[in-house]
């Protein structure tokens, strides 16, 4: 709720293995004033993404480490309130990357008005935002997702792995979810139309993997690494693919962890493709692939489901969350 | 020395970790007859090779296990003694896949003429045969080598790894040679015109390889596997390739042996790309290839060295040298 002043999480300390509430300091300042060219946005919504734990490691990554003492960014889907930049008006929704935070002033040219048709403001920071391009370009530019594939995400019922299994039925596949709970496999079975989806808590995970992917793997999105992946990495076919979105589960974890110990693969054999990609770089195709996700959207072949944790001073928890399988479909703060 | 008898090894048992003489017999039968349209071949060259490793076991791999008790195949040079096909005559020097022994009949259609130019006509069971495509392919096809990369090959001072590195270093590119010698070493950097070469045995390994690759790895041409692997996989660059050609020092490794565990990697950040392929799949670009690699050793921009065992008695232990390491350049058996 707008009041005089400005909430906003500043990171305190670097984590040493998992991030904890001492990592953040939630700091109360005067709501900044926008300078020339300058726009004064109040967030609706923000994100938060597994990639953020990098930013709090202080190691070389595809993205500089966030500065202790600075603000936390974020993706952030927000309204204007003030603007000194002619593209802007008071009252627009627009986004960019801003701040763990209730306001913020950013450069009008850094903004981007919110475009998402019928569907919710909300969706722009997730299918119709970078996570939605995140799924298409591991599908499609780096998976080369082809009809008849077997194709597996892991990780399925977030922000990124459940876009990336509906665009693989889309295109034709066989698609198997791996979640870490009935709720989560139901919700991608019974209502995103995945072919199968596993609980990798469940007892029975490499025989109901092995069942639901007779035919092996052609493709598998990988969001989680570890034994999981395992699983699946043991069943890629000839000529599969793997495409890395991410490995949530080594993220908090020490080199000298025993976890970050696997089997070495050979991939000579099936002639697998092992690719790591990075949105940014593909940025060439988001006009096309997010007019695609946008027409999928309204025409109902796309589904989506939010959880919201609402106000700023939730921000740190539903971060936290993230590492802990809370979220279905994408996390995000409201305020 | 031709006689009347034909000497052959068949495949005795299947090995149990590394192979041992144990596995291989040596059969003498009489000197098989040419059939309707059959050639017969003396041979004089026999390759070994690591993938044959693979067909000695019995699981599904890119080809057929071989079977026990029945003769072992390998690529072959040798003299048509005898020809029921108008396509080969008395005299001709042949290459096709064959088995290990003094003579062998086959159909015509499945032997090529050998056509090395002024080559030495054992170069087409090496830099002008299998091995030299498969250094081209993982290089040029796979590897997408470019001027200014630095490409760290493992296995360098082997059939392909020293062609790979030599290719790299006529594509313009800093070339470091691992391997596991300073004889080998030395015949790296002083007769192929690699960067640097470093020895895997040598106590400073890690920092030799970092100093040989001041700024990181763009390709690493993979033919070992396992630690020494490592070592290179610690330093590749964003947008970084891993051509997998093989992986030797796995192959004997039962998949519960600790050394078939190794560090997790995310290969996320740096959008890496770890592709396994076999040369075979590359068939179209084979003439192109080899017609490169013929003009390169006539103008000596590549060079060669072959490791020779006479006799086909001696062809076991030429294969299990493989995986010691015995070999500089192209193990052969000549007979």
């Amino acid at each position: 709720m707008p009041t005089d002043t400005n909430r906003q999480w500043i990171l305190r300390s670097r984590p040493d293995g998992e991030p904890t509430m001492e990592n953040f300091e939630l700091r109360e300042e005067p709501i900044p004033e926008p300078g020339p060219n300058e726009v004064l946005v109040r967030t609706r919504y923000m994100s938060v993404d597994p990639y953020m734990r990098g930013r709090m490691r202080d190691a070389e990554s595809y993205a500089n480490p966030w500065t202790i003492g600075d603000p936390m960014r974020a993706r952030v889907v927000g309204e204007v309130v003030e603007s000194n930049d002619s593209s802007h008006r008071s009252g627009d929704i627009v986004t960019g990357n801003l701040y763990w935070a209730e306001y913020a002033t950013a450069p009008g040219a850094v903004l981007d008005r919110v475009e998402t048709g019928s569907a919710p403001i909300s969706t722009a920071l997730h299918i119709l935002g970078m996570p939605g391009l995140t799924a298409y370009v591991g599908t499609v530019e780096v998976g080369h997702v082809k009809p008849g594939d077997t194709v597996v995400v892991s990780g399925a019922a977030g922000a990124v792995g459940s876009v990336a299994g509906q665009i693989a039925r889309i295109a034709g596949c066989r698609v198997v979810g791996i979640a870490g709970s009935e709720e989560k496999t139901e919700w991608l079975t019974d209502e995103l139309g995945f072919d199968a989806a596993v609980d990798y808590n469940d007892d029975e995970f490499h025989a109901e993997l092995a069942r639901a992917s007779p035919n092996g793997v052609d493709l598998y999105f990988e969001n989680v690494g570890g034994e999981v992946s395992d699983a699946v990495l043991d069943r890629l076919n000839d000529y599969s693919r793997v495409a890395v979105c991410g490995k949530i589960s080594l993220y908090n974890l020490d080199p000298d962890d025993e976890r970050m110990r696997g089997p070495r693969r050979l991939y000579q054999r099936t002639r697998t493709r092992v690719e790591g990609f990075i949105v940014s770089d593909h940025d060439h195709i988001a006009p096309q692939a997010t007019e695609r996700l946008s027409r999928w959207v309204e025409s109902e072949q796309l589904h989506y489901r939010e959880s919201v944790r609402d106000g700023i001073e939730s921000a740190p928890e539903a971060f936290l969350g993230l590492f802990e399988g809370e979220n279905i479909g994408k996390q995000l703060v409201s305020m």
